[in-house]
């Protein structure tokens, strides 16, 4: 077999059929990532601003409004990129500015996403809403039903789904280079107190539905759910949070869920661990594994084997920010249905669900379909 | 942090008090890894075997018996490799050339090591027994009783723990290099058919007791109790055999252990996949891969992140078998008591039971106290 094939136009992006156009992008939330990765992949960045993000740019996106609950702030990032709306949240529900954006941005606490959502589909407007979708399955369904009844494109920030060596390693499993998956591992750990410390909305279970799965486990999930391209059937799970900061939320999560075919996905993440993230899957003829995994800085290396044959590749460097953004105006662009998706969100907040669930009853817990 | 002061006397046998004696040893079972590792190691390899085994030797242990089923098999082996004395099965029961050897190795199906280690008891003679002790943690506690009873020393055949590069490790986690362990991650898969086919004892659930976990996850399995110095305490998993070859035991495998201080262990086998073998453990301060893990006859790389500094490191080759029985032997002529010893294999067996336990139940199954 040659390996090396399957790495020709290794960056190409498959999903592209249109060339031109710009969508028009309203930032709801002015957090650390909208500040240091979202703006300088949309916007450019100027000069000073302390932040070594890369400074790819989108293709397709301008960013045309800030939302933000700081007009000081607001203000303060319109100057330094050159935006030129800012709106309250109050002006962004009112409908001001209606008309100087396509489509929004939602970051900020999970808890709040549907709202967000819900304006902006009422605004007719496209939403593309940070990871997690929101705080529950249940109200990932009312976003999913909210955006298709006003008829607005719903686009999920799974960055890893528009790196490249992700979607090749998607592609050599499809064509069946690995055999039939058997066993996948996957993680994603860190300090989450390192940055902004214990008073954060991640660490209040009210505003993000969740500790390091919802926040950090959820990239695992969504990555062997795109890989299989399949939904788990069933999940076992364990959570701890030996430490006072962590009270309320999992500091720590083991998961293992099956899929229809038989294969298995062990997956564990942590707020208070070694920074890693990786995933590895192995099949009947081959295995595969990529580093980093989910980290949207670093260019990931994968590494595949199959029988005797070994090869290892890192791809060119894509700015996945700048990638996931011109993805989703793409979609928007061409009236294409966006792969993470509401549903496929709706998907993962199940999974969670029954993860949280098998955690606290430690039995083994099923996972139904997507009910929308 | 030096972390380069950690390899330092890498492969020193920190175990090792004396320097002289010999133990004379009884191959009980002469299957393809007594005849294509041990007797290298022991024995000294002849031209023109077919072996490409290395040929590193015990210092402390000679073969001075073979006991087999089959006396033409018998005869070519002590040929071979210069073995004064062969025995069948009934012979060795009944104590012939009983003053030929000081310690028996029981190789073969896991089965049939109870009545073995029984025999060898009875005769006085020390047990190096392979893993996994037996079928059940009954059958394992009994054995622990006959040689207790008998006053011989019982090891378990867990090669990796005389591996420098895993004890080397367990000693960075010890010493705190790692933080707090959080999460473990371990595999171990291949292709069991490729060898002996489908008509052997590893696939017949009476003389193997189970499937996968038995034979491959009782490495990662004994080595993250290795790695912690720790027992667990629940256990979570699933099993699947889709492939009419393997009717009756476990083609696959996923288990996830709790560890008493909230440290998980996700750990995959499968005997019909890509082969590998690897485990990671992330801490609180810093994490470590070992790759391979488990296989003998590949140098490991011992790979260790702390903080920002990486470092990885390929020890000396070390003959893993010869390693073992010369620990054993060491263990024998200074009247210690070897590490994986006849209870570390009755709480493997315990942990087994838990995990076969939850795979059919569906339960979190909690791991009791060793009752011996």
């Amino acid at each position: 077999m040659d390996l090396d094939a399957h790495f020709e136009s290794f960056a190409a992006r498959d999903w592209q059929t249109a060339d031109e156009g710009t969508v028009r992008v309203a930032l709801v939330g002015l957090g650390e990532f909208s500040r240091d990765h979202v703006l300088p992949a949309l916007a450019g960045e100027a000069e000073g601003t302390g932040s070594d993000a890369p400074t790819d740019r989108t293709s397709f996106c301008d960013i045309t409004a800030l939302v933000s609950g700081s007009p000081e702030k607001a203000e303060s990032v319109a100057d330094r990129y050159d935006v030129g709306r800012t709106l309250s949240y109050e002006e962004f529900e009112a409908g001001e500015g209606v008309d100087s954006f396509d489509a929004v941005y939602v970051a900020g606490p999970n808890a709040l996403h549907l709202d967000h959502a819900r304006t902006a589909a009422r605004l007719g407007k496209h939403v593309l809403c940070e990871k997690p979708i929101e705080t529950s399955a249940e109200r990932a369904r009312e976003m999913v039903r909210a955006c298709e009844d006003a008829g607005v494109t719903l686009m999920v920030g799974y960055r890893p789904q528009v790196e490249p060596a992700m979607r090749r390693l998607r592609d050599l499993i499809r064509d069946g280079v690995l055999g039939d998956p058997v066993a996948f591992h996957g993680w994603f750990t860190g300090h989450i107190l390192d940055g902004a410390g214990p008073d954060q909305w991640r660490l209040d279970p009210d505003l993000a539905g969740g500790g390091a799965l919802m926040d950090v486990g959820v990239y695992p999930l969504n990555a062997v759910r795109f890989l299989l391209d399949a939904d788990p059937v069933a999940a076992q799970a364990t959570t701890s949070a030996p430490d006072a900061e962590f009270e309320g939320v999992d500091e720590h999560v083991a998961f293992q869920l099956e899929f229809p075919e038989g294969a298995t996905a062990s997956c564990t993440a942590s707020y208070r661990a070694q920074a890693d993230d990786r995933l590895r899957i192995v099949g009947t003829e081959g295995q595969a594994a990529l580093n980093p995994a989910f980290d949207s800085e670093i260019r990931p290396e994968l590494t595949l084997e199959v029988g005797d044959e070994r090869v290892a590749y890192t791809g060119p460097y894509v700015n996945e920010v700048a990638e996931e953004f011109d993805y989703f105006a793409h979609c928007i662009l061409t009236d294409a249905r966006p792969d993470p998706d509401g549903r496929d969100s709706v998907a993962d907040m199940e999974a969670v669900e029954a993860i949280y669930e098998s955690a606290e009853t430690g039995r083994r817990v099923e996972i139904g379909d997507a009910e929308t």
